[in-house]
């Protein structure tokens, strides 16, 4: 099946590495908005092309996949494309996810393409496990927790303070709320309780630090409801040590049957957060295509797609070494 | 929906107190080979028929689960019933899995029914989440454990030797070997890495204990590729410590984009292995029963089912609440 990725960051180089190593799919351009005269990409042969190219191009994509972000492309961009294009895409402002999917169920339904928003991991494969879970075991709770991992949004607003250089922030979950919830206790936590935030940041030279550290710990809804350290370190060191996206977290699921008690895991650990996703967005785009050669069209999210689909081996393949 | 359960033994018990736990379901009679005034079941109000009133009752029940052994009973019993019912069964015979989803598909298909075979945990959810994990990241191997937990095959294995009275075995991981894999190591394991078997063992009055130790630790196939320990107790010991069901295990998937790593990891802690797989069971009833009703028929495995199917909750319930 033939690809393309539209936007070329971080995530949009995790779905090309990702579709580079299906063996069924085919990259066949990369849109971008910049000049693509600009635009250097890992493929060696592919064309990177101007988003306006699109518009000529609706026999020569099987599946586009959108890297845009969630806070003003998507919104736009899903619905737009799914006029024209099977679309895949990574929309995660959760509080959200409901008008966005209405917006690209009308516009891929009257194509009769397929749309499916909000793939990756939360939401994704974090939803598909809480969705599992409550469905086996309606009688039970679900508790989800985030890293230890790099969260982008929180190392941009450390790093939007006057005085600050660079900055890497991680959320950690706290080990011992983990393990209350492990052990069955189904515990009512706080957000301070469940997870920590550790910044790594670097000062620009002379910047006051007491005042940074502060205007970290006290910015509200990213820091002040959590327990947060602030280090402050060369940037050397943060180039040497904190560079990458790692990423992780696990759902865990205490439910019951009657009187006895059971315990559903499922936890990440990536070294990088956006090769990860890219590759469930690439799984997606599998599933997209197939569906829609089947007759389906309109807005789908991972809970609408049957396992199988995601997967290049056939049925018999999969029932004989996976099942 | 209206449901039937065939076979009233652990797993239909487990089946029952998940269907009554359903707030879209409806237990409608309890199916038995044996004697149905000899079966006492824990629902009240509910009926218990002879397997035999099945034949009349094909508009009276929406979905009929299996309850019934893989050894013998569903090789027989599903393909038998998928020609009158939409079925559920838990056959877990890997090797023979194709050849049963084979002779289901006929006689589903032809009448227009569904047959979900091989629900549960494993086959089942950790089919599932092998499937996950390698679509998405093709490059990677899943290693699967299991237990701490009990195996009913291994016990009745150990009471068919002369001089036992009672007997329960538990199959463990080898706690080196999970951790190794959880490092990304990719090791190769050899049967006897991956697990040890706990035996439990109550000897007659009089019996030979080295002789069963011996019998035990050499049994081909269940025993003699594993380091075993046997533990003989009282009776009362055994009943007071070991009557209950536990069991689980997990997925682990390492894989891997270019030279990043990534750790999937899928587990389960059951307090009782008959109940949580119940539950299983009934939520792939209600799949099985939409599915249907949409048209669709044929043999299915979870592979085949969007998730979305398996929970009472609407999509728009589910993509507010669990996406």
């Amino acid at each position: 099946m033939k690809i393309g990725i539209l936007g070329y960051g971080n995530l949009g180089r995790g779905v090309e590495k990702a579709v580079n190593a299906s063996s069924d799919q085919e990259l066949v351009a990369v849109f971008t908005r910049r000049d693509p005269a600009s635009v250097k990409i890992a493929s060696p042969g592919v064309k990177v092309l101007s988003v306006d190219a699109l518009n000529d191009m609706k026999d020569d994509i099987d599946v586009l996949i959108l890297c845009g972000g969630s806070a003003t492309d998507l919104p736009e961009m899903t619905p737009k494309y799914a006029a024209a294009f099977n679309v895949i895409d990574s929309f995660d402002t959760h509080a959200k996810i409901p008008e966005h999917f209405a917006a690209v169920d009308e516009a891929a339904s009257k194509a009769g393409k397929i749309g499916v928003i909000s793939c990756g991991w939360d939401p994704g494969m974090f939803s598909l496990n809480r969705v599992y879970a409550t469905s086996i075991l309606p009688e039970g709770e679900a508790y989800t927790f985030w890293g230890r991992g790099v969260s982008q949004g929180h190392s941009d607003a450390i790093r939007r303070i006057e005085g600050v250089q660079d900055a890497r922030q991680y959320t950690v979950p706290v080990p011992e709320a983990v393990e209350r919830v492990r052990r069955g206790e189904n515990p009512s936590l706080t957000t301070r309780e469940k997870h920590t935030r550790e910044c790594f940041v670097v000062a620009k030279e002379g910047a006051d630090k007491a005042r940074i550290e502060k205007e970290i710990k006290e910015m509200p809804n990213y820091f002040s409801d959590y327990d947060t350290t602030v280090t402050f370190i060369s940037q050397e060191e943060l180039d040497a040590n904190h560079k990458g996206l790692p990423h992780g977290g696990s759902v865990i699921y205490t439910g019951s049957t009657g009187d006895n008690k059971h315990v559903i895991e499922y936890s990440l650990k990536l070294d990088s957060n956006p090769e990860f996703t890219g590759a469930v967005l690439a799984a997606c785009a599998r599933a997209a295509y197939r569906m829609n050669k089947e007759g389906m069209s309109g807005a789908k999210t991972m809970l609408d797609i049957a396992p199988a689909y995601l997967s290049p081996m056939t049925g018999e393949e999969l029932r004989s070494h996976y099942l």
